[in-house]
């Protein structure tokens, strides 16, 4: 008998199947590789392809825009916003628009085309997670700007168009409908509890095990509950902290190390899947709070999308987290 | 500069591409081949590869499983959720969950492999739909269930695993997220306006006419003014109706016209592309109201899924609404 569980930040039910489950040998996958053809914008010595740099570190003396670079970010060539002008809203008869401000920005996580994120060192995951900080503390100057979303799109089937490792970061004028009811939610049970869900979470997971994929000094990285997505897998702080951009450099180091780590056990159970992820933190302006706690949630993509999803936001997952957490828990991780 | 767009009924803001918008020829299109190859499970002849059927129509004499009918509904083979059962719902620590009770339901749209459901009859088309309606009543009457979500994959990019055309029928013992969410937000228009908001909205869209795509006596469809999906499209009855289900005969007989034709259109333009598509009526026991109307929201499969918009529920639609409806209005619509 399959299984109906309830995601606990929103409310949403999953059907996980129990008897015939999904080991990851079930999965038609398509691994991603790397190919190296054609000429790369993001390559040190093509700097001229691509926007002028917002960002860039590791240069020792040199120009902006030449070579040298370890983590580079450059507004994206074809922006889904645009960051000139006046915030402008208006009506369509009962419809609700404004024009599309935003910021649109690429962050070049290594200048070796060969690389994957899970094959940098962990000094430099810890460098891509200090330029999505200081991306992001430099976008929330702009009071135009009420959420920056950071996300990674990892090969070819999760929307990746450029095979040269990268991550993106949009600021917009809303606060997307998800994380807005995340963070009401929590808000809500913290006002009937005194205490953050996220912590209740890590708490009753870090006591029972059987979610857990691994965790070290600072951070915790867990199937959860009720995922939508087979090994869907979330990161969190162990402590409780509401915004991504205000941790400490300890956690940074500590997340680096296990996000390098949950990647690197992705590649060896699921032979290197697509992926996504994103960064979820409390909006701009309301960054430090007790009932919201900033997480990064993971997808490998596995399955053949259904697409009605979409219209119901319901779905079905084959694979119970506490199987997909025990294989990545028990899998092998190899130098690369 | 895009344009960011609010869906009334959910809240949702998605961003319209209007400076680079995507024409059909713009879309990387795979058309749907029916090859007919290997032994089909749907076929007439085949009836015992199936569980025993539900339903059938057509049938002028001859037995149950039987060849001879023009539309077969059978439980599904593998199922997601198990009807033998009560209910229980239980905690794990913080978590809820329940065991996963329900039905799942193939309709088999035709006797006819190499059929579409574009390339029926309209009468074809309009005896699918008296299967929905029919499968949903009898369904009802289980207390169990508190939503019956009917469903359609076409072509594999759309999650179809079998090619001969066929809708599906999930029986929930919960109601879908998204579906509480419109009905509740529906609630709150009408207590706000005492009007329903899909009546308002197929008065705006008759009224301006830029976004729709075609009507007749009973029905209307359009791309809705903030859709997710380019050329996403619904299909209203134009008279307020709270369920599916409690439509009359002339609705359906309307509703199996559009429908056909929306689909041609479809055909046309996008060559034969995969889509979903997915009835959202009121949910089981709330089936009359004055605040919900049912509709059917469709789905071309044109773009290759960025994977984040789950994380965040956040849309970037690179055709705007009024382009979509403009295409599929001027297509030439041909004999099949």
């Amino acid at each position: 008998m399959p299984e109906l569980r309830k995601d606990i930040i929103t409310g949403r039910w999953v059907i996980i199947s129990t008897d015939r489950a999904h080991r990851p040998t079930d999965f038609v996958r398509q691994s991603v590789e790397i190919r190296g053809e054609g000429v790369c914008p993001f390559c040190p010595g093509n700097e001229a392809k691509t926007p002028g740099e917002v960002l860039a570190y590791g240069r020792n003396g040199g120009g902006a825009n030449t070579a040298g670079w370890s983590v580079r970010v450059v507004p994206n060539k074809f922006p889904a916003l645009g960051i000139e002008g006046t915030l402008d809203r208006a009506g369509e008869g009962i419809f609700d628009k404004m024009n599309g401000i935003g910021a649109h920005e690429v962050i070049v996580e290594t200048a070796d085309h060969h690389s994957t994120l899970a094959s940098l060192t962990e000094r430099g995951v810890e460098e891509v997670l200090y330029a999505y900080r200081d991306r992001i503390q430099d976008l929330k100057r702009d009071r135009r700007f009420r959420y920056i979303l950071i996300f990674k799109n990892h090969g070819e089937a999760a929307g990746a168009s450029l095979e040269h490792t990268h991550s993106q970061l949009i600021a917009l004028p809303i606060v997307p409908k998800r994380v807005r009811e995340e963070v009401d939610n929590s808000k809500k049970y913290f006002g009937e509890k005194e205490r953050c869900i996220f912590c209740d979470i890590v708490r009753q997971e870090r006591e029972s095990g059987i979610r857990v994929i691994a965790e070290n000094q600072d951070c915790i990285v867990i199937c959860p509950y009720a995922p939508r997505f087979p090994f869907e897998t979330w990161l969190l702080p162990k402590i409780h902290g509401s915004a991504f951009e205000d941790a400490s450099g300890g956690v940074y180091k500590s997340l680096a190390a296990l996000l390098r780590e949950v990647l690197r056990r992705m590649d060896t159970v699921l032979e290197r899947p697509s992926y996504n992820y994103v960064i979820h933190t409390s909006p701009a302006g309301e960054e430090t709070n007790d009932f919201y706690h900033w997480h990064i949630e993971m997808m490998p993509r596995l399955t053949k999308v259904a697409g009605f999803e979409w219209g119901t936001d319901f779905y079905l997952n084959p694979t119970p987290p506490e199987e997909a957490a025990r294989y990545l828990r028990e899998a092998a991780v190899h130098a690369v």
